[in-house]
């Protein structure tokens, strides 16, 4: 496959995407929704020959089950497709408007950001989410997913593009891409692909930022931490580091390390050690923690190390300023919960805490698109540019200034003939 | 020097200043300008050593011109400084607010990105311009400006600091890098710098973006064109092409292509040969062009050439189709303007030129930050991530969440003993 000649078709396509009215951007999801329900059967039966080649090839079987795709997982899909429907349409609306001059109108209006790149691993339902959040935001897409599910995956795109042609879209817009050459190759087109969205271990998306000109939108780690305050409520505490740590630990936003102020550090940690036995998690503990309670030495490879497990690590703290620093060295910038009563020590942890998500008594759990209310999640983010935190549909688009004149020219306001007025204008921009 | 420690220490002071009140960001800028003020005779010697050395090292003309720091250009500095405090405080800005459940509310606050690498040429003035604007921004910053204005640099980062330090800010905030092998070694720092912003030509942008692997900002080209659309008012097309083209050549959003629709390339071309020969404006044309007036032909290396001078090359189109087909396969997605009376022809060119600026019956020299009404300008950016086009403040900044609960656990909304509200909240975040 000649990767950038590829990528050229889906830019293309990309341009014309963006003149594409909400009516028809919805009427092509719904097509998707219906020719997924009408392909169930063969939907299924490519995904059994995936299961089985993927069962002799020995694949482990939380992936088998992954790349399972059932009735189940896909009525979860087109529910998806359908909810996306019901969201407003997020390119074409006006951000700021202003009068620079009698005549002269200035509009800053989203637009797709143009061709994404999404590599993500076993699971065939993330082709579907992904390539469904690009067609709302008008961004053309190359699709790469385990190679594993590649009889689904053939499958679901042929669906994808087949109802998107029917309603008069350009088939270019979707492809898929099949091998990990071709990643190697698409990671190159720097001149033709916006951003790149890796989906899968940490291991896997610091591969991918490292070896691409291209932006990445992800996050590698996600070194989540909790600080039990002096003046915390300490029932509280140990509710929301049960919570963060044993809700779901193999996930980016599960606690890792725990920072404790060191007065309340003896009565705290005896009863989270009792707990936390309860949920076989094992600790890994600082100097002083050792002295309290008896646990392993953690060591400063744990301190930056994403556990993804019923492990935990904690530090005794002398102040906020010892856990803020600790944060804001070992942390990945992902999500940070302070558990106090004391109002401005919450504020000095929510202003001085570097990362996406700064809680105050509450789970670090709960950062996460759908929890956030915004209905459609593309990732998460660890970046600070672009988008950060949990990012919804408006992660896959840009800006343009459009300016409508009667022909105004810059002479006539350098040499102070006119001048400008920038009124704020309260209007949507007319295209 | 060690950069890396160097760095690291801006990056310490960096956390501190995104937790400054607006209050001490003004008092620090007017503190600024007032020493500016009162060390007039200081920073002026100083340039003079600098003007004296480099016209004894033959520095050229425009670039002494550039190096030069007088009176007027430090009365112009200040006033940009007292501008910048009159502007409001771009950080701790509330851009969303939900309720998530009863006492679970969440907040999207704009806060500064961290550390900004600044590298720019000759001009002294900018080096002012952009500690302050990252200062408001709260951003710590690592300048590097020309070798020639080094005697200048020094005084000015000095008084900056000296003024900064006064009304309580950490004086590591901002740091002058005096060498080449500096900028080489700040450029790896991507571990400890958030964002690098080249200031100079084209081929110098360039060459940043190529050695780092930290976001750039900017612009390398500025290949601009005007499309003269079969329904243009000639007369307007004429004064939007000579202001485009003639106004300032040497800069980036200057005319460099013309794309003239064939139904009136005749009339039109021949009234424009004799206006540009007023301003001395070499003209290089496609086969057709050639055929109405006699100018040198252009090759396809011109269409993607930034001139920066008195020189223009001009394709005729046979449509709206041939003329967006260019300008999104030439055009470095800088600013694009169309001529037409035919509203839906406009339209068509504002949605589907893949650019940050795109004009309808505007002259293409109007894209600016200042013209756009934003009070400050960082630069103009042609990426399509983070910011695009002219960048006011809001181009230092990121965002973060910030959660805040009475103990919330995401079990009990797992368990469905809670459901989450999604309501708007209209409030500012507490923090």
């Amino acid at each position: 496959m000649n990767i950038s000649a590829l990528a050229t078709q889906v830019k293309q396509a990309a341009l014309q995407l963006g003149a594409l009215t909400s009516e028809i951007k919805d009427q092509a999801l719904a097509q998707i929704a219906t020719e997924l329900k009408e392909n169930q059967a063969r939907i299924l039966a490519a995904n059994e020959l995936d299961l089985a080649r993927s069962e002799k090839e020995k694949l482990a079987p939380p992936l088998l089950k992954r790349l399972k795709f059932d009735v189940k997982k896909l009525d979860g899909v087109i529910a998806g497709v359908e909810s996306l429907i019901r969201l407003p349409d997020p390119v074409g609306e006006t951000k700021l408007a202003t009068q620079l001059d009698e005549g002269l109108e200035l509009y800053r209006v989203t637009c797709p950001l143009g061709v994404i790149g999404v590599i993500f691993e076993s699971r065939p339902d993330a082709l579907v989410q992904i390539a469904t959040l690009c067609l709302k935001s008008g961004n053309g897409v190359l699709l790469k997913g385990g190679t594993e599910a590649l009889e689904t995956n053939r499958v679901l795109t042929e669906i994808i593009v087949q109802a998107t042609t029917k309603v008069g879209i350009p088939p270019n817009w979707v492809k898929l891409l099949e091998s990990r050459a071709d990643v190697a190759e698409m990671l190159r087109q720097d001149q033709l692909i916006d951003l790149v969205i890796p989906r899968g271990s940490n291991d896997f998306v610091r591969y991918i930022m490292d070896h691409s000109r291209i932006p990445v939108m992800g996050h590698a780690d996600g070194i989540c931490h909790c600080y039990v305050d002096a003046e915390a409520d300490l029932e509280m505490a140990l509710k929301i580091v049960i919570d963060s740590k044993t809700q779901y630990v193999a996930v980016c936003n599960a606690l890792e390390t725990l920072l404790v102020h060191q007065k309340i550090a003896g009565p705290f940690l005896k009863k989270l050690e009792e707990e936390m036995a309860k949920h076989e998690v094992v600790l890994l503990g600082c100097e002083q923690t050792r002295q309290i309670i008896e646990i392993r030495a953690a060591t400063d490879a744990d301190w930056e190390t994403e556990y993804l497990d019923y492990k935990l690590s904690i530090k005794i703290v002398s102040d906020l300023d010892e856990a803020l620093d600790h944060i804001n060295t070992y942390g990945s910038g992902h999500t940070d919960t302070i558990v106090t009563n004391n109002r401005a020590q919450a504020g000095q942890f929510l202003s001085l805490v570097d990362s996406g998500n700064v809680f105050w008594n509450a789970s670090t759990r709960f950062s996460d698109g759908f929890r956030y209310g915004f209905g459609a999640e593309v990732g998460i983010s660890t970046s600070k540019l672009h988008a950060r935190g949990p990012v919804g549909l408006e992660g896959l688009l840009s800006y343009k200034y459009q300016l409508i004149g009667q022909g105004q020219i810059v002479t006539d306001y350098v040499a102070q003939q006119k001048t400008f007025q920038h009124k704020p204008l309260s209007k949507e921009a007319p295209f």
